[in-house]
């Protein structure tokens, strides 16, 4: 393993102006503060310091390890940081609750993001965001992009567009292509359900779960649950029920319908909320009491909208056994860093060709069992500090790449 | 200025094998050995070690930061890492000596010219080796990529391609693009040059120079020794002197020949050094002794051909009064690091729009003054490691771009 050196040439603040720390408006905010110059740097993993170094980092030195991939592509793995660096791409149109922002004023999220990739699966990754938001431009730039990535998180892209594109760069491409608020969403919260289920001493398979938001988020967490077994689940986005009679479907839902919602349920979604189990809220909006007030006995409520959760935790407290929110201020949050840092350490680790089904299932698994001795109603999920988390999960994923025949070392 | 972080999760190799540290055949090599596991990596520059850091790095404190980028796009400058961070760009076409070995075979050049620009510079970049050799889609990948970067280095990529794409990407884009092959070269030449000049008592107006290599770098050299004001140049390529009698030239070599070489020399390199005060060689292939024997009195010879110069140092020196190569083990290296660091921390320090002939002509004269005081037939242009360079070219630099009225700040 190479040293790591802090490099003395840099404050890592290069260009940008280390003044007052200050919001635009000139009064004092810790966010802005924080924000300044950035939040990220790129560090040199082997010493420049004379011309011996030099000679082997650079030219002459470098020339033969060129060589050596143009003849062996495979080696391209061993001596680059190809296998550790992970693009995290977005457009920019549907950022955080902010919506279509732009590709620059997303930059702060995507540099977030690639920041906790590094601090808690130990991957590098690099902010890509593009300056178009066509569904064709962003596959074939992402596909020109690949040959210096090991992996492609995408972000924050809006739906319907991001299903495609998601698809569409995983066919084209040997490397993982992962949609995070999608599958990142959809295996932390199968790990909460998982646990939850356990604490109340019942199966996936018995529980009829209702998800209000047919996005990104809602449709993969509604694939994900099926996969996983659990007994029913229906979809509702603002017109109520996705259902097969319905005439207003884009395409996605269509498919979505015909997988989901074996009880045909049709109509609004309080009224599928009667009798459910599981309510998991990746949508925004409210729902009403007293439609909380007829889900079945022991119901678990993950409401998971950020700023304001659909069902306030003090209103669901009266009615479920289980309450989950997106917020770190209640217990039980459904945060997608307990899944994507280990998922993308765990496919990189074995150069795995993509993420398969079975890769989040055993993520989600693996999640889930972190906690599994130290249950109880306000803990379904570690913490995100927890530092058994990213571990287990990079151990599970790669282990299911292995299993799955994705694995390539 | 955010302090900087060394991230405890990472050993900054994740993904890569960390086994011998041999080459593919399984003998030790030192070049193989520092290459494995890649030679960089992210690092945060930001705590994100509890709830509170992740509050104010990522979600909720995040979007606040997002919002006033989105209503004021300059501020992307002053909360992301935007305008420290440049993207080296390829396609792999003309890589060191190697030629076209595509962009996999080429990432340990890219990563190692990002270590140059952290560790010479302070400037963070990022190595984007592309999957395509189409002009257009260069272009407009590089333009799609443009929101989150503040400056592009273009690298290694095949003339004549590369002057279209440069230019065009210059007039698309409203950040730094730099072709470092042509301009890197062309500045620490013109330095060197400057220094050899004064050297041996004569301004660069009574020097005629001959260069032999019309790709990249001695196209991007004549123009700048043009701009500096020499006496004359004539430009060779295989087939001799580029000149407008020529019916075999490309279009980038008919319109050099319109502004060079004004003797109207016309046939071999050879006759056209016969007189001439000045070699400088960015072509491989050997120049005969006669025909440098027949160089003017205290000739410059600056055979910077690598690994094999065209011209010996021993030949060189039985005739010229300064020689310089592109070796290390030889004196007066010209080696682009002494320019590229500078000329983009000097751009982005100042947000440059671009960077002008007239910033280009600044880092040369910074570069040159930085040793006029200790010039000797040994010692035209500094060493790599001396630590006086990138600061003043830095400076030099972003004076110009304030002075021509390109800087943003």
């Amino acid at each position: 393993m190479a040293a790591e050196i802090v490099n003395p040439a840099s404050d890592g603040n290069t260009g940008a102006d280390e003044g007052t720390g200050t919001a635009p408006d000139g009064t004092f905010d810790p966010a802005f503060a924080l924000h300044r110059g950035g939040k990220m740097a790129i560090q040199a993993t082997v010493p420049v310091r004379d011309r011996d170094d030099l000679s082997l980092a650079y030219t002459p030195g470098v020339a033969k390890v060129c060589s050596a991939i143009a003849e062996q592509p495979e080696l391209v793995h061993d001596y680059t940081w190809k296998s550790q660096v992970v693009a995290v791409v977005t457009d920019g149109t549907a950022v955080l609750g902010l919506g279509d922002i732009g590709p620059e004023a997303s930059l702060p999220v995507m540099e977030g993001k690639a920041i906790l990739f590094k601090q808690f699966g130990g991957v590098d990754a690099v902010p890509i965001a593009l300056g178009t938001t066509d569904t064709d431009e962003i596959v074939e730039t992402v596909v020109r992009l690949a040959p210096s990535f090991g992996g492609v998180n995408l972000e924050d892209i809006s739906a319907p567009r991001c299903f495609e594109i998601e698809r569409r760069l995983q066919e084209a491409l040997d490397i993982p292509v992962f949609h995070d608020d999608q599958h990142g969403t959809a295996v932390v919260t199968l790990a909460a359900l998982r646990n939850a289920a356990k604490l109340t001493d019942r199966s996936l398979g018995q529980l009829r779960a209702v998800i209000s938001g047919a996005g990104a988020a809602g449709v993969a967490i509604a694939k994900i649950l099926i996969e996983a077994g659990i007994g029913d689940v229906a979809v509702c986005d603002r017109k109520g029920v996705v259902s097969v009679d319905r005439e207003d479907l884009t395409d996605v839902k269509r498919e979505l319908a015909g997988f989901t919602n074996k009880a045909k349920l049709t109509g609004s979604l309080e009224q599928a909320l009667d009798g459910a189990d599981v309510f998991i809220g990746v949508s925004g909006g409210t729902v009403a009491e007293e439609a909380v007030a007829k889900m079945a006995k022991n119901s678990l409520i993950f409401a998971m909208a950020n700023p304001t959760p659909e069902i306030h935790p003090d209103v669901a407290h009266k009615y479920a056994a289980v309450v989950a929110t997106g917020r770190s201020d209640f217990p039980n949050q459904i945060n997608n860093v307990l899944a994507f840092p280990g998922i993308f350490a765990g496919a990189m680790q074995v150069r795995a060709s993509r993420i398969t089904e079975g890769m989040k299932l055993a993520a989600a698994e693996a999640l889930a069992a972190v906690v599994a001795d130290e249950l109880s109603a306000d803990r379904v999920i570690p913490s995100p500090f927890d530092e058994r988390v990213a571990p287990a999960v990079t151990a599970a994923v790669a282990a299911a790449a292995r299993a799955e025949g994705v694995a390539r070392r």
